[in-house]
């Protein structure tokens, strides 16, 4: 009958200190949120299949948890697929619904399903969780939280700066100071695709140019040859290697190098205004970094290119991303949505967070007194006494068995509660508390107000 | 390419405003279970299926949500299931995980899996959202929320006195006063079959008690008929229809029905014990009574049972229940742990809260102030401001396009910002900001601090 109990790999169970710790990152990241005027939705767990497939390419699709169809559900199911034994078109016909693999596409759906009741340009939020079924890996799980803000329906850069300033404002409140948040533009991609001819090989060119942080430049001309970009061109993208210095200097660069290129200058000054502004408006821990290799989810993004890099001395990669997309909603049928949005890794920050010492000691405090158990009469004179901190905002707690001293004392050691109270007959005799610090051993004998005040603090 | 989009039936889309009700109800139970001494855990969405099938029955195995495997799941598939297109014995063959029907079985399955690093007794609370492939209708829905706190690890009738005192500030926090906390015991249900000797159809006897204020006496004593309870058992138990008064007098009358019932007076003692206790704390607002009738999971409950109701002028009936049961950890090896927990129906308290107009007017306010766009050089000006009243706490957008100033206004309007500020040539010249109220149209020409000041209360 007794199973040893466990839990499906890539999935965690959060202890007490580690939902503290976690709530800490989700609280500060909110209250931001709210403080620039995003407004939190939430969508369900799991959408009909149809508004999932086909939105993150065949790998995505493959990822995607799928929720069989309850009751008899081979009644339904596509017969030929079954005496073929092919899995992946049985599915359709025995499964309707899908876990959420992203907060975008759901995002957008409500966008859509809702457009009547909602006032545009709209800034939303949303932090949930999300499954995908990747293999399991340090700091990749298939249960995670995505943590996003997205505004819909205004092209204006202005939103490009205010999403500056929020990740800026975000990571400073977290402590985590001096990430760089890395700009780049899909126009200043296509711009460098155009100027060397290879306008059609687009992703390729940029897919390999992401990677130069990894693979360095060799190893991304490597991959480009390998892609079937012609030597001729891989020539000519020699200057964006060589791209050095401050923002301005590196725009200097990419203006001389994109000379040639519509798209590319529109690129170079949307940058132009972004940085502009930030200037204008000094970041308070962050640095605002323009990197051109950064492309991220190319298909997707038609604008600005976000991604957020942890303080050097953590080797974590990127704790944050985003972009500016112009027709997310299209695929459910309303055009013309301009949209951009950013996006925290929790998971990430968490690790970050933790390596840094940044967690505040008082996050993962608890229970702020433990009242020892004496008996009946004792317990009840504890529990009026544990109602009125309560009611004053002290987390106060009566052991609830009348045990031995040692064991109740080893409790309060135990889940870190910094005092005690022990009342027995005398101090009922005499409306008194004594009142213990654990950590000196220090007692003293006062009355309820004081014990009030004392623990206030 | 464009669908139409929607949603699973019986799931739902949260608007800001629905968001933020739902999170007042949230961290009001939040901040009472903390000051109670609650600790928070999470548990994975999905579990493994052997952790939660046959933990509800066969009705409950049959509502658990499954999950497909990922990949050619048909090649481990029984192949005998599939040729006689067996859909339930084909399920444990294609699906090992299945989403959380409630969050007791993961409670259970989280204390036997990390009983080494609990220190007993543990005071858990976990709000996360669990799924049902119910039958969706008015206020039953396939996923919601759950709000639960539970004590393992002491038998304490102390703790049953705290979860009246939690359900008595939980309620009184959120001004839904007057109601009702209605309290059994297991073992005063056993008296009773005990002692109209029908001990082996105890639950046909309770469950048919249970619908007393659904189907009237007559009702009761018509289903326990059906259900082959003697005549003479059910003449027996006409005193507890006659069980009428305050909770002292119910107790007298019960004394001498379970007089010759060793269960039932161990029952009684323990009601009284509670009962004790919370006339020497009153309650702030909540009422405790004794109905005799309440049975819930009765296989489940081993001692007190709970169950909260709404104040009368409410037609709504159970917004919260619970009980204490002595094995639940057993199903996965740990015995004599013994527990107790309530839970707060989040759906329904909304509607009740809704109903009365309790929810605070500030609950689903959203930005307290927008500033007009008039360009590029008005803007960078106004988003100055906006930073400065963000570091202060308050709440502020610049509308991103420098639209038409009826277009800003009338978004302002629709998203009921309370103020605007309008800061053209003439006030960046004066270092000023005009700042209208919307309702009443008044305006007045202020400088960073006075704005500040005028928009901090």
């Amino acid at each position: 009958m007794a199973q040893k109990p466990s839990i499906p790999k890539g999935t965690r169970d959060f202890s007490p200190e580690e939902v503290a710790k976690r709530n800490h990152i989700f609280e500060t990241i909110q209250t931001e949120f709210k403080r620039f005027g995003f407004q939190p939705i939430e969508t369900p767990s799991f959408e009909n299949s149809s508004t999932l497939m086909g939105k993150y390419g065949d790998e995505g699709d493959r990822l995607i948890f799928k929720i069989l169809n309850s009751g008899d559900f081979l009644k339904k199911a596509d017969k030929s697929a079954i005496s073929e034994m092919d899995s992946t078109r049985l599915t359709s016909s025995i499964s309707e619904k899908a876990l959420r693999y992203d907060l975008t596409v759901p995002f957008a759906r409500y966008v859509v399903q809702h457009q009547n009741e909602i006032e545009f340009p709209f800034k939303r939020y949303q932090i949930q969780p999300v499954w995908r079924a990747d293999r399991p890996q340090k700091g990749r799980f298939r249960e995670f939280y995505q943590c996003d803000a997205d505004v819909v329906g205004s092209k204006s850069l202005w939103q490009e700066v205010e999403f500056v300033q929020l990740y800026d404002a975000v990571f400073s409140k977290l402590g985590l100071e001096g990430v760089t948040i890395k700009i780049n533009n899909r126009k200043v991609l296509s711009g460098f695709a155009e100027v060397i001819g290879e306008q059609d090989k687009l992703i390729d060119f940029t897919v390999a140019l992401d990677k130069l942080d990894k693979i360095g430049e060799e190893g991304v001309k490597k991959e480009m040859r390998e892609k079937g970009i012609s030597e001729e061109a891989i020539n000519k993208i020699q200057p964006i290697f060589n791209l050095k210095g401050s923002f301005a200097e590196k725009i200097d660069g990419l203006k001389s190098i994109l000379e040639g290129s519509e798209s590319g200058q529109k690129g170079i000054e949307e940058l132009q205004f972004i940085q502009g502004a930030i200037e204008a408006m000094p970041l308070k821990t962050a640095r605002l970094d323009l990197d051109v290799t950064l492309a991220r989810g190319l298909n997707y993004y038609t604008g600005a290119i976000f991604e957020v890099a942890a303080p050097e001395k953590v080797k974590m990669g990127s704790i944050g991303g985003g972009g500016r997309y112009d027709d997310l909603t299209g695929i459910f049928g309303l055009k013309d949505m301009s949209g951009i949005g950013i996006s925290f890794g929790l998971d990430r920050i968490y690790l970050v967070i933790e390596e840094l010492g940044l967690f505040p000691e008082t996050v993962s405090q608890n229970t702020k007194v433990l009242f020892i158990n004496f008996g009946e009469k004792e317990a009840l004179y504890a529990l009026k006494a544990i109602n009125s901190l309560r009611a004053n905002n002290i987390t106060a707690e009566l052991y609830p068995d009348s045990a031995k001293m040692g064991k109740q004392m080893k409790y309060a050691d135990k889940r870190n509660i910094p005092y005690t109270v022990l009342a027995g007959e005398e101090e009922m005799n005499n409306q008194k508390f004594t009142l213990k610090h654990m950590k000196s051993g220090e007692q003293v004998s006062i009355n309820l107000d004081e014990l009030m005040e004392k623990l206030s603090s």
